[in-house]
């Protein structure tokens, strides 16, 4: 066998089923080590997509049953595509989403997926956080990950070494502004905490805390759900 | 040992963890067939809370390290409660949330728990459909699921001879209205389509269809987030 199931230490990670492999290639094709195609996918139309993405981006690829089952834990998956883990970096010229230590990876992957809908496309992770190539944030995500900017950073004061003009909005549940009546119009990053902490009081020193109106009835809305009502809220359809 | 796995076969069902199944004393304790507790509980918060509420509504409890890691899978589990699934009916004075056959516990979880952040007590689910009770959702809407009233219905033809009154709204991605544009003051359910496939064009005939606006990047929000987002619009603080 070739490969090792996913580990965070690895320096290689996968895509797994057509969608997101298709993703990967579109947009990160120079990254990719090969892809591994599965017999009972020949009569599919995704498929056929990539084989013809693979030759055009001149991809080697083969068929593995067995190494597919076996990196995957599945047997519905009919692609895998294995690429070198990369770098990014962030535009300064475009908006911000900031995520202070978020551990879920199905989070995550939701979050890019939905910073995709609304036009979001740079990704600033305040570390410790799941590996951003977690293949259940990968398959959350639906392949999104390939086509964002992303950077890790070791703290907030980090982050504002290297971006110092954005305005932060800081999403606490006790913030003293609704997001209703945030400026929008200014260079942002939305600034969401940690699944189960939120963001520290220290953070209101960054910036201006908003809140998201909501029912007494919970302590706060779930991450993903928050982060997309937030992105929703701020986003300009052309 | 006395209980299976979970199943959704079976007549009873598990909540997992403290804070779950606090909720599930809290509203729903004529169900509870016992609660297991762990030693390691001890001095936890929560475990102290669990023992008080047992104790003022007579509930039987008892210490079983061996149950609980055997039942949850898991380590870190203080507390389970076992309790006989309950049917519940929806009251026809107030806005409905509708489901057509929601598929991931984990996304309808999170959809009862956004319900309780947004003031919204009534779930429609038109099967076929996750059960309601499976650990994972119960655990996803942190122990929301025992404040909400819901009902099971085969159809939306069904649900529509029992409830003709509401206002319908669609959720689809070629809707033809704004959400920000729609009518929010009279009675109304919102309805959202299954996970891949959304809502059929035969739900036109029932009601409005309304679309969020978002970018063509994507072919649709994820489940959770739209539901989210639509919640939000709807929701009117006192």
């Amino acid at each position: 066998m070739k490969y090792k199931k996913y580990t965070n230490n690895e320096k290689y990670a996968y895509s797994f089923g057509v969608y997101p492999t298709i993703e990967l290639i579109k947009n990160k094709s120079s990254e990719i080590k090969e892809i591994l195609l599965s017999e009972k996918g020949n009569t599919n139309e995704g498929i056929k997509i990539i084989l013809d993405l693979c030759s055009k981006n001149k991809i080697s690829y083969r068929y593995s049953e067995k190494e597919i089952s076996k990196l995957s834990d599945k047997d519905n998956i009919l692609s895998i595509g294995i690429f070198n883990k990369f770098s990014s970096s962030l535009n300064r010229n475009k908006n911000h989403i900031i995520l202070v230590s978020p551990m879920d990876a199905g989070n995550l992957g939701t979050i890019i997926r939905t910073m995709q809908g609304f036009d979001q496309s740079q990704l600033a992770i305040i570390k410790p956080a799941v590996d951003i190539f977690n293949p259940k944030v990968i398959r959350a995500s639906m392949g999104s990950v390939f086509s964002i900017g992303f950077e890790h950073f070791d703290s907030i004061v980090d982050y504002r070494k290297k971006f110092s003009s954005h305005n932060m909005i800081l999403f606490m549940t006790d913030g003293h502004k609704n997001i209703k009546d945030v400026n929008k119009k200014t260079l942002y990053s939305l600034v969401f905490g940690n699944e189960s902490r939120g963001l520290s009081n220290d953070y209101k020193e960054v910036g201006e805390s908003v809140f998201i109106s909501s029912s007494r009835n919970i302590d706060s809305l779930n991450l993903s759900i928050a982060a997309g009502i937030a992105m929703y809220e701020f986003y300009k359809p052309d």
